[in-house]
């Protein structure tokens, strides 16, 4: 006989402030909230990829106010309610217990899916078909699922998670492989070794756990914070703010592979073979935009002369690129940025000279 | 017992279209409208440096209908009689036809000193004795006078002016070499002949000549141009633009150069070692700007990191500049250019895409 299908709540984080798309994300308007990968905001491709899976009414977001400001104004049908506030930035492990805390009074058996508001995903209707299992295999095995991306390149900008991979158990046809271990950001030469070692996923920060199962886990490998998760659950009861800002500001800023992941047993993972993309950082946008056949990807009026592999973001005015070799090129109201696509990740050096000469205009 | 100095009028080219500062200079605002070597426009600095040794009485400028329009604008104390229109645009040997002509008409004997609208002078005292200087030359020999630049490397973007190095007369101090030939713009071995030869300026572009040893030179030497020398004295006279009009279509499109210093005897050569530029293209304004120690010229609001030999132009918006090499970046109101800065020549290219699509907006 077979179950019915555990209840399935999405929990969106949606509090990141995404510098690495500077100067179009910003503090205020980060990369979840903006248009990048498609024709609306990337939460609301978030959504609508879930929606057939799970109703609105099981969508949960977290995110500081006035980012939920900008949630209820992008995703008006979704409840109010659902739209969790943290109190303060405290990175994932206060939000993940602030959010799983909040299922749990509902309904502890639920499932939760925990899921970026800013990633892509090529294929979505794998992607929830894998999700649906996930929620079962985390409902049944009372464990705590992941989504491994399967590496493309040794990146040292992702943690990894080491699996085993002759060893696997089949829920609801999709297979869910014991983790051995994560692996934090890698050197080069060891994630060279990761990949011809095999056994490596990239970490994509999805997460899928039964509420009850996630205050379990807590309590037996994470001593530090499971305090926290009754006094969580204390401060939702009392429907007080100030209560559980006390509680945050007490919580360690830690993410919850550091909090929890990394020490638990029965974790699995799940291979998220469905077109993953964390749209990282500005060159990452040559795989999503249409590309010419010189590797170009230009949104705007550009006209490129002898110039290849370079992506230019100038929707408002002409551009004209000559003889352009691997640069990224960004044209917004207020700012310009140009940089090698091989040096994207430095964006975060200007806004750290910006925050030092104390200016806040374009931050 | 000394002559009395000739008098000496200044004409000034201001026709020029300057396609090679575009996105900043336009049809309608070339290069010698734009203040882009200082506060003022270079019209206006082309005339302040001639003015303590020519007055505005003294000053002609040659342009067509549109451009005069703005020179009366920018420079409001010349008279307006003095603003030669050109019924046509057709390259400088009509223009100076023209030029001379009205001279002529006023004072056979006058010296005219034909100075661009666009070039910039490092040493304006040193440029007034050598003009004031090659007018008593032109005026005592009967020749036709020449700036020479003395070249710093092997151009190929300018003419040169083979002389006799060994064999010069002084006028008022200063030596001027009988000119042995004109040199088209060479190739880059014939330029670097020319150089370890010695012998060799650059051509600025800049002559002395009386306006009746002009005409006389011209029946000499240009039989082709002689006959609208005439026809332009009886347009002029009978303050015919339409008589005007005529002559100048019918004349051929060339400079002035090819029409007549080419082909003439009696003519000599000037040292030009005043500091003289005339701003060519967008990475001459490297030796103009000021320069920081990492080899960077900015005007604008502009963020550094790890770049060295970028020129940028930004003045309405910030710009992050991260690991940049030896790029020009110019972000007007309108357009966005990048193009290595060796590739500066290139920026006609953009120009003739926008004409064969049909776009007059950026042009």
């Amino acid at each position: 006989m077979k179950a019915p299908a555990p209840e399935l709540k999405a929990v969106i984080m949606a509090g990141g402030s995404g510098t690495r798309f500077w100067p179009l994300s910003r503090r205020r308007s980060p990369k979840q909230f903006l248009p990048i990968a498609g024709s609306r905001t990337m939460i609301e491709e978030t959504v609508e990829r879930i929606l057939p899976l799970i109703p609105y009414r099981n969508i949960l977001t977290v995110a500081g106010r006035e980012h939920t400001r900008t949630i209820l104004r992008l995703l008006p049908k979704l409840p109010k309610k659902n739209t969790l506030v943290e109190p303060l930035a405290r990175n994932t492990a206060p939000s993940l217990i602030l959010a799983t805390a909040s299922v749990y009074l509902l309904n502890p058996r639920a499932a939760v899916a925990v899921l970026a508001s800013d990633h892509l995903i090529g294929d979505p209707a794998l992607f929830r078909r894998k999700l649906q299992a996930a929620a079962s295999a985390a409902t049944a095995g009372e464990c705590l699922v992941t989504f491994g991306i399967p590496p493309t390149f040794p990146s040292t900008g992702y943690g990894y998670i080491h699996y085993r991979k002759d060893e696997s158990r089949k829920t609801a046809g999709e297979a869910f492989f014991p983790v051995l271990a994560f692996k934090e950001k890698p050197t080069e030469a060891q994630a060279r070794a990761f990949l011809s070692e095999g056994g490596y996923f990239w970490n994509s920060g999805m997460f899928v756990w039964r509420a009850d199962v996630f205050a379990a886990k807590l309590e037996e490998y994470s001593p530090e914070f499971y305090p926290f998760w009754g006094r969580t659950l204390d401060a939702l009861r009392a429907h007080s703010p100030s209560k559980l800002k006390a509680v945050f500001s007490e919580m360690p800023a830690i993410s919850i592979d550091y909090a929890l992941m990394e020490k638990a047993r029965g974790v699995v993972v799940c291979k998220g073979d469905f077109g993953w993309s964390d749209v990282g950082a500005w060159s990452s946008l040559f795989d999503v935009w249409k590309r010419d056949r010189a590797g170009n990807s230009f949104q705007g009026d550009v006209l490129a002369v002898d110039t290849g592999g370079t992506l230019c973001f100038n929707p408002g005015k002409f551009t004209a690129l000559i003889g352009c070799r691997d640069l990224i090129v960004v044209n917004t109201r207020d700012a310009l940025l140009i940089c090698p696509r091989s040096q994207d990740q430095r964006v975060k050096e200007v806004l750290e000279h910006l925050v030092g000469r104390g200016a806040r205009k374009h931050l």
